[in-house]
Order: C-alpha cells, then structure tokens, then sequence
C-alpha cells in the first residue's frame, strides 16, 4: 500500500460499480469510468469502458414531472476494446478462470492500472495489462494501452477498438424507469484509413459531442503496421485488428481518443475539431508524459502532507484526487458549476446544490482562480434567480435549491421513499439558504484573494441581489420588535413543517436567521468596499436606495433567534416543544438509522415530531463563523452566546443527529476540534471513509459525494490549523489531532504563496519572494506581519 | 446638428449602404443594420430590416479556394415590418411621394429613429415615426417601435411582423459569385398566441440561432387588443395584425424579440431560451430605459471632452460609438476577437487580423477587462498557433495574418484585382508580425493594469511562445556577427517580394527586426515578473531552458537594422536601391492612387520596384514605442538613433507613402504630432472622416473600419496627451493642437480612477478616492506620486 495508490486485488463483480465510482478518471472537462473488461457486472452497454459526466448541462425526468431538459448526460464511450483468440469469441471475463487480478488507481499520475490473468478452457494463460489516462493536460484527449502476453500459447489475437455513441443513462437504479435516452447519433465514418469518427447530439439540450479515434500496435517498442478494417452501425463506429502473439512476448494496442462539444471554445465545429487533431497529437508515451506533468503541478499546489497512517494518508489523496478531475483548471475557461456527485455518477441528474460551500474555501487558498470561475457560473445566473424571485413575489435573486443547466429550479416536486414505495410531496426548494451559501462564497473568495476587481464586477451585484432576496422573506413582528423568517427549511431535510401542519415550512430557522443578518452586513461592506466610481455604477444600475441599505442594517440587528432550554438555540421555533427521539430503540430497531425519515413515514410517522436531525443545521453556524465572528453577529442582534453556551448547544445538537447527510460528520468534527478532540477524530474519520467504504450503503455507485471529499481535505487544512481569513487578516489557531502528527501544506492568500509546517509545538510559515507587502498573520491573540520571502517560526 | 447625433436628412438609395453601415446597431453580442423601410435600394431581403453579423465564428470561399468553414454569417432578420393601407400594396418608398425624411442615430442612447411623410397616389398622406435598439444591458434582446399617424385620412392600417430566416451574405459586390447561403431553417413555430418563434443553423459551423419575437399596438399609452394571425414559411415567421386607424391619431407598434444562440453560457437550449425570456420582459419602454442607462454608464467611462467644432466632436462619438457596440461588455464573457470590419459588413468575412494594435491601448484606459477578455480570445488559440508553427518548420507559436473562428490560417492564396480582373498570388500570410501586435497588447495590458495574475496564467506563455516563434526565424549571418529575418513582409502590403524575384518575402523588414527585439526583452521581463512558484511551472510546462533565454538575450542584442541615406532605416534590406516613384505623375494620371497596388499591376507593373508604401511600415515604430523605449532599444542593438534622425525618418516615409489603409494616417499624424503640428492636423482629420465620408470610395458600406476608428479617438486621448504606460509609471506629455483647444477625460490606471482636464497651459488631474496607493505619473520630466482621492495641477 501507498498513500498514493488506491488498490483493489481480486475481480469482485458485486464491488463492480463502486470500484468503477472510485475509480473514474476526468480533468475537469470529461469524465471516464474503467470497470472490468467486458464483466457482465451491471447495467453498462461496455461495462470495460464505461464514461459518465459531461460537465453540467444536459436532464432527465424527475418522478411525476414532466421532462423539460437535460443536466447529466453520458458522452459516447471512448474506450471500447474488445478482444478474443481469433476465431473465439470475444472475451467475457465471466466465461474465463481469473489467475491474478489487480486494479490500482495512481493518485499522483492519473493513471488506472488494470492487470490480470486469464485461462481459457484450452488451457491458454494469457496475461493482460491495461493502462489508461484522461489528459489533465489536454482536456481534448484520452488514451488506452492494452499489453498482452500469451504465456504458454502463440497465435492470433483479434482486437475491435470502438467509440459507442449507444450509451444510456443507466447508473442508477430507482431512475431505469425513466427515459434513459438521451443522444441521437449524428454522424459516423473514417475521415482516413487511420481514423474513426463519431458525432451524437443530446436529445433536449442538443449539445453535438463529437469523437475521433485511433488505435496502433506496438512491439518491442516499434509500431507494427497494421489493416484496420473499418466496423459501423448507426451510432457506433470501431476499427477492427487481426495481429500474431507469440509465447512470451508482449505485443501493445493503443488507442488515443479526441472529444469536442459543441460549447468549447476557439473551435470550427466539433467533429473538425476532434478530426484535425487527432492527427497533430504524438504518441501514447508522449502524451502519457505531458499528462504526468500536468498533475504534478498540480499536486505541488495542492499536497498535504501528514504524519497520519497510510491509509488515512491514502484517502485523503483520493478526495484531493477527485475534487481536482472534476473542477480542474480546465474548468476555468467552462461555464460549470460544482455537482453535488462529482461527474462520477448519474446520481443527482448533475444538478448544483449547495456543495460549493465545503468546496470553495478549500479551493480558494489552491487555485483561486478555479473558485473565480465557479462564482462566475452563478453570476451569469442572476437573470434567472431574478425571474425565480418575481415568481415568488420576492425582491432580489432566489437561486434555487436544486438548479439545472440554465439555474433553473430542478428541485423535485414529490420523491420516492423506497422504504414504503410511496411517492411523497418534497418540500426541500424551501431551503432558501442556498442563497446565503453563494453570498458566504463570494465573501470568501474576496477575504482570501483581496480581489477587488471580482468584487466589483460580480461579486458586490450577487451579495446586493442575495441581500434584497432575505430582506424579502423576513417578516415584521412588531409584538417582539423582531424580523422574522417564516415558511422556510433549513438545512436538516428531516424538518419540513411543524408537525400535523397542513403548510409546509418552519419559522426563524436560525441557521437561516442568523446567517441572513450576517449576509446583510457583508452586502454593505462589499459596496463599501468597491470604488466611488462603480459604486455609483452599481447603485444606478440596481437601484440601490439609501432607505434600503438602512432596512438591511434595522433587519440585521433585529434579527429574530429563538431559544429554548435556557440558552439552547433553537433549530427552528417550536423545536423546544418536539418529543425526544427514541434513539437506542430504533438503532436496536433497525440496525442502520442514518435515513430516520425513510424509516419513521414506513411506521406512519414523521421526523417532523422529534427533536432529531438528519445532519448539522444548527452546528452549521460554528462550522462557518469563528466563535468571534458569531458572538458579534449575535451581539450586534442583542443576544447573547458564550463559549460555554457555544459547547452546550454543540453537544445539545450532536447528540440529536443521525449524521444522514456525508456533510455532517464533517461539520461535527470541526466544531468539536478544540472541545472534544476524541469524538471528533471519530467523526473525521467516519466523514473519512464514507465514499470509499460506501458506508451509506449503495450511494457510491451511484456517484462519490463531492462536498465531503473536499471537506475532509479541508478539516484538515482549515479545520485542524484554525485557518480563517477574515478583517485583512489570514488567521491560524492550530489543534493538529496527535493521530496526525504534524502537517506540511502550501497555500495562496492575497498575492503570497506560504509555505506551512506545524508540529504540536511550533508552527514555521515560509512566505515566497517577490510580493511588495507583507502577509498580515494572526496566530492566535498575536499578530505579524511577514515581509515575502521570509521564514517566521512561532511556539504553539 | 448635436455632437451627440448623426443624422441624415433626405432619401438617398445611391447612399443607402454606407448609412446602413453607419447606422448600424449592436450591444457587442450581436448587430443589426436599420435601412430604410422596402426601399428597394440594394441587394438586401427585407431592406428594412437587414441585420448583419453575430461574432465571428461562422465564412464564406475565398477566391480560387475550397470552402472550409464559416466565419462571419448573418443572423436572421429579426426587424422585418411591412405595412400598408389594407387591401392595398405593401408600402414601397419607391411608389410614394416622400416628404420628409430623415435618419438619426442617437449616439448618447444608441437609438436609430427614422421619420418621414408619405403621400400614396390617392393623396393619403401618413407620417411615420421609428425607433429601434440593441439592448446595451441585456444581450439577447432588440425593440422596435413603429407609430403611424394618418394626417388626412382614416381608415385600416395592415402591418406584418416577421422573423426572416432566408438572408444571405450579399452585402459586398465581388464576393457575390461565392456561396452566400449559410443558414439552414430548423423550427418555425407559434409557442403561444402571443409569440412567433424561428429557429436555424449555420452550415457548416453548426450553430443554432433562436429568435422569439411579440408584436403589440398601442393607442394612447394603453395597450389595443389585436388578433395576431401567424404566417409561416419555411425559414420564415411573422404575425399580421390589422387595426383602424383615424386621422390625427397617432397608433404605435411595437416589436420585442429575444436572441439566443448554441454557443450562449448559462443556457437549456437557445429556442427554449429564446421562447422563455421573451414572455419575461418588460414593455418597450422599460426595456428603453434600462438600455439607455446602460449607454450611460459606458459613456461615463469613455467620454473624451474637447472643444473641437461640433462635426469633429460627433464624428469622435460615431467612433467610440462603433467600438463600444463590436466589442462592449458582454464581449467579455464571450470568446470572440476584434473583427477588422466590426459586425457592420461583410467584408473581410469576419476574420481576425491584426487591427487589435490599435484598439487595445484605448480599451486598457477604460474597461481593461474587456482588453483581457480579448486576449483571452488568442489565449485560447495558442495550440492552433503552436500547430501553424509546427507546420511551418519553427518553434513557439505562429498567429496567422487572417485567422478563422479556431485560429487557423485564413488569409488568401489569390487575391482579384478588380483593375486588371486578374487574379493574383497572395502572400500576405507572410505578415509574421501579426504575432508583434500580440505580444505588444500583452505587455500593453499588463503595463496598465498592473495584472499580474494574467501575466502569469496567460500572459507570459503567449509572450513566450511568441518570442520563440521570433527567434526560430532569425538566423546567424555570420559574415556581420548579425541575426536576420527573412522572406517575410513587414506591414506595407505594396512589398511583398524583391522586384523580378521568384520567391516571395522580403529581408531584414526593419519593423520586425526592431520590434521582435523589444519582444524578446519583454518575454524575459515577464518571467522575471510571476512568482517563483509560477516561473517554475512554466518553465516545466513550457520547457523554457537557460541556454533559451540566453539567446533570445543575444538575438536581441545583435538584430540587424538597415540602413540607406545616411540614417534613413531601410523599410527593409536594398529598399534603398529601389527607383523613386513619379507621384505626381500617377496622381495626375487617375486621380485616387490610395490604391497604387491594383493601378500599377494593371499597367503591367509593381509597386515591388519602387520607393511607395501603402501604409506606414517604418513608422509603426515611431507609433508604437516612445522615442525614449526606441533609443534604448537601437542602443542595445549597437544602432544609433537621435531626435534628429527620426524626425528625418518621419519625413522621409510620410513623403513616400500613399495611405492605402486607413490606420496608415492615425500612424502619420501620432508621429507628427510635436513636430509638424499642420500636418500631424491634416492627417488626423483624413482620419477622422475616413468612414463617415467613405474616402476609400465605397468600402465603408462593407463595414466600417474598426482599428482607424479607435485609432482616432486614442489619437486624441493618447497621442495628443503623450500618455504612456512604461516603467510602472503613467507618463504625460501633452501637446494639445489648438483645434481641440482643451480635453477631459476619465481613465482607469492600475486600480486607480484618473479625470484629466488638460489645456495648453496646464494639466489637472484629480484621482478617486478609495486606493490604499499613490499613483505614479511622470509629466514630462517630472515624476509626482499622487495619493487617492487628491487633485494636483502641473503647470505645462
């Protein structure tokens, strides 16, 4: 084992699908997933080359709803090898004895290995080694090389190398009642003897994605000439080759594949694109090696390095690993937002929800160029959260919960509780604070890159439009002399109305309450904040009143919060008077009680009755603010809330939730970092291990969970160090976990590139030369300012 | 007359294209040409509402060459509106009595109104008012507003309102023979009662373009029912309404329409787009409001004040108009380039050349993220560029003269001199220092803006790349221990070959020598200017090596400059030896000679024999570096250049030169402009009218010419004011000519916000507040820091 290695040893066909998740390869622009050669495991057309995700933008039906669009749909697979004994038929890994099998994901390198070993029932031994790539480098590109060895045999070997444009959206179970077409196929043929071609259009969207391929055949490091005769039927196209092997000796097929759509840029049409350059690219070990360089460079901004064991090291890089193949530098110059499930499965539809929040701040201090572009995927959608809040009789901008390729609302309508088969009314649009996710994002980034221009142009216009939005949705109570939210959720979806209530939505959620007024102050410092100039821009073209700005400022400081229990803050009002849960029957009950709500409407109940959380809702407010941060914003409110009442709530909350969501044993292990190290080393590595031990049971398959792969990797970054940028300051409150020893990392923050190793004992910064300021740090109560290209150690 | 209007009075179809041309209106994402309504001047469709250009991407043949792509088509007709008395014909101007006519182009607002009176043969005489818009503030959307006031009659008025489908590219006489349908109709439909939908495809580029359109009436400001009655063919949709009318009365019609196109971000599908949004807006007039608000920001940044008389201040407007309607603000999250012609025409079919020299340094001052989107835009092309070069046998990457929607080489193999009907070998393609123009722009922006993160993601890889493809043409003669360029053309396209040679190309063109000097320097300097981090990567991405950089030193330092009459630079090696030209002979001869090129090869001749340029050449150099950045560069070549020299330079070319190209007079009277004032005057003029007045004879109907018209109004800004962006500091040396009297204008300096106000007497400049640093100027020799939100005024 390595901790840049993820392995598997031994051909599981049941572990197939998830393997396949785990193992996808992408660079931001398409994904590939590399199951088992030709294993009748699941539902894939090719399962040996299976590719899911075209970055978001193609839908499929939502249960009882009518199809209006496509979000996620597959491209045409790529990477189709099938191969037989000529004469035989085509392999099938289910008709054959498997010696050795081994599949191993280089972290480092991009590179899927697959090896194995096979006898046929004539007793030929013939050994296989399988390697392939997405081109981080080059978003166009991918390849395949397939080496076999005939061990005790010699003789004829038949390959058929293809592009399939017949794929299906197929991944996920519940879903293969729906529609699951979703190309058409244009166009195939060879453009010459060396080439095959292919182009598909997406149903709805019709987006064309266009394919172009070539396969050789190397030995001893020369490249054999070959025929290739051409195969194609509507929507498939292959090259189909006949070569000798001998006992003993290796002989290589590779195959390079290019893809264009028609959304790229700088292009003619798609297919002339894929076309030209399938012929300008050099060799399979040329591109290998530019594609190497590409990751390295970008794993030296984005290691962390730990003295954590192997294992943990390993998973930690397998999140680093699939945070950077699905939003990558490729990504920057494309109009795509963070889906909830990588690109890595159909799960989700591609929709955006509002992962983004445990993703950018991670990315920001990386490659903050990359967050740059993801803000600006919701800025051009500002027309639509206009419209959607117009709909809604609201000011401002309402990004919805779920939204599709134009930011539209995609959130389902009803849902399907697989526990009971009944389709039942999903209220979870009404989680408005998806809203304070984007606006807490843009301030974010600002804090971390001191990036003005950002704020002005975008930025300051999404925190106005955000601002208007929950100024609209709070009430006045004038018995309490309160602003208050009604009618909304909050983030823990086992909530959705007061219990026996005919309406759905709760009153002052106060993670939505809390977290509205501090959004209303950072729309007036962000205005504050930009030039005169575009500030009279900005005011013109928004029609930004002074009477505005002051309700902004009346609502932030009146802002309703209720409590319970005597200090305990009350997840939504009314949570106080809930039942408490029956925690240990039901667990005793049921065994896995992570999805309550599936169990408790099978029962005839609901959630809605009992104090208990599917995830973090309340917790949320210590995962976002520092306790400074928070106490001001509460102060500014009139309320109080101490360290001691900070750790009651904590423990309050923690344990009334069945952490049903991969996000909240994240947020858990980050608010209990200083007060309860053990529970929260516990809960680091529960959130740890959730897609790679697929501890929800099933929902891997279907797609890796994006927002808890970046927030592991960012516990520990910003989690465990106490890294916050905040008031021009970048601030650092380390707690490193003895599990981890001590912690090696760089990162990017205004301008300055910093170098961090921290021990339990000290912590050294090696800021980098060549800025004109100084880096203002805080660590702790003590504050320095660090010139560039200098090295400060201070005692912890 | 207002300096804020360009109007025209009377009917004129002889000058129908060329007001077209200058008429045109646009918003940066697309453009529309308002001619007059059923005129039947011209070749076009539905005259009256010709719209022509969507970004380039989409060609035409070239003469004597396959068509491989599209690069300019014109987008549907989205204005057609026919009326006519009912039961009578459709209104034709050319069967009625005309009154009263005139054409205005609201310059402040970018409204085109057009008013005129009819009389039909049975003395019925209506008075028709129109105006119409692009929206400046939300892309996809255009207004047109048409009221019929009956003076002498009443009775019912019939109006169709279409979107046509079926145009053509026929907008320029010689390309006619080519294939000019490029359009294929796709959808045509009626989504509602209220909305006509058309939906078409580009041949060969394939991209899909959606229009929606509502038709309604007005009477008194309320809105008329009507009944709508679709007409639909295929590629053509249209609503015809009828309504009465009565004498006195004035009735309004008023059309909306919605674009979207496949290429738009943030988007489903363009005609479910199209079909959404058009049922979203509001009524003409909102629509009005918010885009004339939207003029008005932009023109708070690009206003430039004089006390010029009210013709020359107007037609300055028509030209910060046009540039601000080709490239504006939505260009910037688009991927397009600076089109030679704007989208006004047809002509140069949208290619790309290398008119950005003149245009960029303006831009920077005002909307520098605009010019960063824009080079962006060759960003984006740097592998098509890096193809060229490979294929071209050098290193780096190569932008061709002419580019296409990918960035591929487009300039012509023949060219077709109308004088001689002969077609005739191109070599224009040789223009290498296209690439200079790049490169230049590069250093440009960054100088202005101080960006160092373009520089270090985009920047610096063009500018190495280029300062490769540089170095990889010159070539060691070792007999002067000098490196040469050869067989290239510099940019007078008059010499494109030595007289009777048989190859193509000429040697040692002292623009490109001198300038790809600076560019080396300049390459060097901006790996000297990213972080170490950065320098890193690119240098393993790009495989920069020491021994590299050393000779880019070196061919810097030993590039070659010819000389001839005792310090005259030779335009390019053996210039010097060529015959004078009898100017006033030829002038005598035919009159016009701008076009001395076609003149002369009809006669059985060749510009190559002789001592005549089109267009500055040796010049550019006086115009692109100040003589302070020229010195420093011959100096380090071992070249001496006094004052003195290049004033005798200046002459010696201005006396030689025909100005066969628009930008050649902005060249001319830059570099006069402190030692021949007259002249530096004369030119600027020439300038100045060269559009509005159609000097070249006939090729601003074919759209206008975008470099000169940006070119003139920096004149202004730039060249009269002497400011200069080098060396971290903001220089000034005004020399105002006493025709403009005094100038005030506004511009964006490295974060800071500058109004100038300068007279002959002095120089006042007052710097917004906000910016934690001073800014640097250099007024002449005297260099102040002046702290934001101050004001200080420099005696001159």
């Amino acid at each position: 084992m390595s901790k840049w290695t993820l392995t598997y040893d031994g051909f599981d066909p049941d572990a197939e699908q998830l393997r396949e998740a785990l193992c996808t390869l992408g660079n931001g622009y398409f994904a590939t997933r590399g199951a088992a050669p030709e294993a009748e495991a699941g539902p894939v057309h090719y399962p040996g080359t299976y590719v899911a995700g075209l970055y978001n933008r193609l839908v499929t039906e939502v249960g009882g709803r009518d199809i209006v669009n496509e979000d996620l749909v597959n491209v045409p697979n790529w990477l189709p090898l099938r191969f037989r004994i000529s004469g035989e038929s085509w392999f099938n890994i289910a008709d054959v004895a498997i010696d050795e099998y081994r599949q191993e994901l280089d972290l480092r390198q991009g590179i899927l290995t697959r090896l194995f070993t096979f006898e046929d029932d004539r007793g030929r031994r013939t050994r296989v080694a399988q390697r392939r790539f997405v081109h981080m480098g080059n978003p166009h590109v991918a390849g395949l090389q397939t080496t076999f060895l005939p061990e005790n045999w010699s003789g004829r070997l038949e390959v058929l190398s293809a592009i399939d444009g017949r794929v299906t959206n197929a991944g996920v179970a519940r879903y293969r009642k729906l529609n699951s077409q979703h190309l058409t196929p244009l166009e195939t043929g060879f453009p010459d003897a060396d080439t095959m071609y292919l182009q598909v259009e997406t149903n709805q969207s019709r987006v064309r994605v266009a394919l172009s391929g070539r396969t050789s055949v190397r030995l001893n490091g020369e490249t054999v000439p070959i025929d290739l005769t051409p195969v194609q039927e509507p929507g498939f196209v292959a090259h189909d080759l006949e070569f000798d092997v001998s006992e003993g000796r290796g002989i290589t097929v590779e195959k390079v594949v290019t893809l264009f759509t028609s959304r790229d840029r700088a292009i003619s049409e798609p297919g002339f694109e894929s076309r030209s350059w399938i012929g300008r690219l050099g060799s399979f070990d040329e591109l290998l090696r530019t594609h190497i360089l590409a990751w390295d460079l970008l794993w030296r901004r984005f290691h962390l390095d730990s003295a954590a064991d192997e294992y943990e090291a390993m998973v930690l890089n397998v999140h680093s690993f699939h945070l950077l193949q699905t939003v990558s530098k490729h990504t920057i110059d494309l109009d795509v937002g963070v889906p909830a499930r990588g690109w890595h499965g159909e799960a989700y539809r591609g929709h955006i929800f509002w992962d983004e929040l445990f993703i950018f701040p991670y990315l920001n201090l990386h490659l903050p160029d990359l967050t740059r572009a993801l803000l600006l995927y919701r800025y051009r959608r500002l027309p639509e959260a206009r419209w959607a809040a117009v709909q809604e009789g609201l000011d401002g901008a309402l990004y919805p919960w779920q939204s599709g390729s134009s930011g539209r609302e995609e959130s389902q309508i009803v849902h399907l509780n697989p526990e009971s088969g009944r389709w039942l009314p999903d209220n979870s649009r009404l989680q408005r604070h998806i809203n304070i996710a984007v606006a807490y994002n843009v301030w974010q980034y600002y804090q971390t890159t001191e990036d003005v221009a950002f704020l002005a142009y975008f930025g300051a216009e999404m925190l106005v439009e955000i601002a208007r939005l929950l100024a609209s949705l709070a009430t006045y109570n004038k018995a309490l002399d309160r602003y208050e939210i009604l009618g909304v959720m909050g983030p823990d979806e086992y909530h959705d109305a007061y219990p026996d209530a005919t309406e759905p939505g709760l009153n002052n959620n106060a993670y939505t309450n809390v977290m509205a007024a501090w959004v209303l102050c950072r729309a007036r410092d962000a205005l504050a904040l930009v030039s005169e100039f575009r500030r009279d821009e900005l005011t013109e073209k928004l029609h930004i009143q002074l009477e505005e700005l002051e309700r902004w400022e009346e609502i932030g400081q009146k802002m309703r919060v209720a409590f319970h229990d005597d200090g305990i803050i009350s997840q939504f009002e009314g949570y106080g008077d809930l039942e408490e849960f029956d925690w240990s029957g039901y667990a005793k009950k049921y065994g896995d009680i992570q999805r309550l709500d599936r169990i408790l409407e099978a029962e005839g109940d609901s959630p809605n009755r009992y104090k208990l959380s599917k995830q973090a809702d309340v917790l949320m407010l210590f995962y976002l603010l520092s306790t400074e941060e928070l106490q001001a914003v509460f102060e500014r409110m009139g309320y109080q809330l101490d360290g001691e009442a900070i750790r009651r709530n904590i423990d309050y909350y923690d344990q009334r939730t069945s952490h049903g969501s991969t996000l909240s044993r994240i947020v858990t292990a980050w608010v209990l970092a200083r007060s309860d190290r053990r529970r929260s080393w516990e809960s680091f590595r529960q959130a740890l291990v959730s897609d790679v031990a697929d501890i929800q049971g099933g929902t891997t398959p279907e797609g890796i969970h994006l927002g808890a792969m970046a927030g592991t990797v960012d516990l520990v970054q910003r989690g465990f160090t106490g890294i916050e940028t905040r008031e021009d300051t970048l601030w650092l409150d380390p707690s490193i976990p003895e599990e981890l020893g001590e912690l090696r990392f760089e990162i990017r923050y205004r301008g300055h590139v910093l170098d961090f190793h921290i021990t339990p004992e000290q912590l050294t910064v090696a800021t980098h030369p060549g800025h004109a300021h100084p880096v203002r740090l805080g660590i702790r109560d003590q504050i320095i300012d660090v010139q560039a290209g200098t090295t400060e150690t201070v005692s912890l």
